[in-house]
């Protein structure tokens, strides 16, 4: 298989910052090599899971994504395109409750693990576990030769390049690149996509580093804003579909690095709850589904939008450059590239992980370091 | 079927302070009224499953949960047991994210919705979507003749009386109980369990009323805690297991009705994030499984305490009363009856909801009708 060459420097800081700054700036790197010499003759082919045989793969009738972190929700963003594309339901489980729940498994169940160093303690339980129950297991790993991958039946290695900064960034779009490419390698060998299909979704893989790259580029608007936010002590985040785990991460990651009451909901939650938390001045990051794809949940974010500013938040929305309707509504609107609905939340997380890096900075706190945090949890 | 019967007075709040207090203090009547006419010579017959036809119900495969809010952490109580007495996986969707997601559903797939009104928009659209695609659906409901019970298969209704408070609580014990007794029935249809563990089941269910009024006595105490943490700007929840959805609800109830930044985390994420948020003074509520269930469990929550506790956290354990490894690392401990694992939720439920309670009236708000909350969201 393709490795990706690492030599000394890559784990160097060079004239970054921050490694958490440099990697970022990894993403769309990061995306490329996951992709690379998994396209075949413009057809996903992913070597890597012929150690399960075609059959095997074939019978797979459900699919647990086992992950912890940041890793769960790249997990939760690759449900939906799995389900999609494959015609399996997916469920994510957190790896560290996955064993104590008695879990229903089977030997057509297809357990994913997640984890960016292929040795969190926890995922490497329920792994064990779930083979154990019979099931088969893939690691979706960025550490060649690590533990979980040698447990597992097949290992789809993420390629990354090394992660050094404690909060992960482009290990996450790397594992939503790889979890894309296992939801389109099952559809073709169940054959629930056409060679069409497969061929439209593979180019939108291929064009989101350019995407990505575009996204970095509004490092300094996202800089400002999180310096005049210097001094929040809370944000919220609202997603929907595919935005709502993004919405979880960006709140993670402001957590992980700025130690701020950030949360993230499904934006269909709000009038469930949430709601009663909006007080003025209050941020608000909204990340807005593109009207292309399905007018109707674009309607309601703006609706959404619309509630919370009349009730005083600021709200950031990341909507897409043609999204004209926003802009009446969002105190500060992030404009990216246009992309397919499974392929914006690799483009959306970028700036929610610089505005993290940036308030984590503003406050004069060590991005790379964050307080009682470790890289990799190899205990449980 | 049978009917409690509600007069006007039900509907009033009598002698009490509010009327989520007066609702709270009715919830062992819900489980037991919701049981009532459901448990036949031992055993679990819900006649409204009828409806479906036991084959049907023999032959299902897979069962979606759809709700929002409280009612979708009911759901997550429920997918434990269902689980693991049906053999049969069980999903939670948010109503409002269902209909969205293309999700893979078959006749064989059995959506559940749960709405105490049952008029909840969101939940009825994803209903109506279920039965397009085919599958078969069932209604937990606390109104009789609403809405969506009507657009199901069948309607398995809760008998928590009028619930008038925006706030759910005896409504959200009812649910789990429904729930129980969806599973139990499912249980004994496929054959899963035999008749001594549905009847040691049944027995646990109908011990559970009494354990909630314990539950409710320890108001007082509850209240003392409110009083004190009456400045507090945020609080954190922490669970395993069944445990997990009820640190996710008792956050959910100080959000709604305190406006306070509570979030609940399944205990094992600590480490993956959330314990960067850890400071001194932070009030931590940590739902402790029993010892008698899982030693290993109990363990690794032990083991947060302490870990959350080091950083100057202020924990405040809910713990069954034989656990006496909690007391010397808690702050406070309020000690439960115990009860069988599954069980736990329904007890450990109530002094999180007295505590939001309190800490609302400690902060002069009115808690049956917090700021921009409708008890019913009728509108998507």
């Amino acid at each position: 298989p393709f490795e990706v060459q690492w030599d000394a420097s890559a784990a160097e800081k060079g004239g970054w910052s921050s490694f958490m700054l440099k990697e970022i700036t990894e993403e769309p790197e990061a995306v490329a090599d996951t992709l690379r010499e998994r396209i075949h003759d413009g057809d996903v082919l992913v070597p890597e899971l012929a150690a399960l045989g075609e059959e095997a793969l074939r019978d797979v009738d459900r699919i647990i994504v086992v992950a912890a972190g940041t890793a769960s929700y790249a997990g939760q963003v690759g449900t939906y395109a799995i389900e999609t594309w494959a015609r399996v339901p997916v469920d994510v489980q957190l790896a560290h409750e996955f064993r104590y729940r008695d879990p229903v498994v089977g030997p057509n169940t297809l357990v994913v693990s997640i984890s960016q160093s292929g040795e969190t303690m926890d995922t490497l339980m329920a792994v064990k576990h779930a083979r154990e129950l019979g099931a088969r297991t893939i690691s979706i790993c960025n550490t060649q030769g690590a533990t979980i991958p040698r447990e597992s039946d097949a290992a789809l290695y993420t390629h990354a390049g090394p992660e050094v900064a404690v909060a992960s960034t482009k290990a996450f779009v790397a594992q939503i690149t790889a979890l894309y490419l296992l939801g389109l390698h099952l559809a073709r060998v169940k054959g629930t996509l056409s060679l069409g299909e497969r061929r439209e979704m593979l180019d939108e893989l291929l064009a989101v580093p350019e995407k990505i790259r575009f996204a970095i580029g509004e490092h300094e608007r996202v800089a400002e804003l999180a310096h005049w936010m210097g001094s929040a002590s809370a944000v919220l985040f609202l997603g929907r579909h595919v935005g709502y785990p993004i919405a979880l991460e960006g709140a993670l990651k402001l957590k992980e690095l700025a130690y701020i009451h950030a949360e993230g909901f499904a934006a269909g939650e709000l009038k469930h709850g949430p709601i009663a938390l909006i007080e003025p001045g209050l941020p608000v990051f909204v990340l807005v589904p593109s009207p292309r794809h399905s007018e109707e949940m674009h309607r309601k974010v703006i609706s959404n939008i619309q509630e919370i500013r009349a009730r005083g938040a600021r709200v950031i929305a990341i909507a897409e450059q043609a999204d004209a309707a926003v802009l009446p509504f969002a105190d500060e609107v992030i404009a990216l590239p246009l992309a397919g609905k499974f392929f914006e939340p690799l483009i959306a997380v970028v700036p929610l992980q610089l505005f993290a890096l940036e308030l984590a900075t503003a406050k004069g706190l060590d991005v790379d370091q964050p307080r009682n945090l470790a890289k990799s949890v190899t205990v449980e």
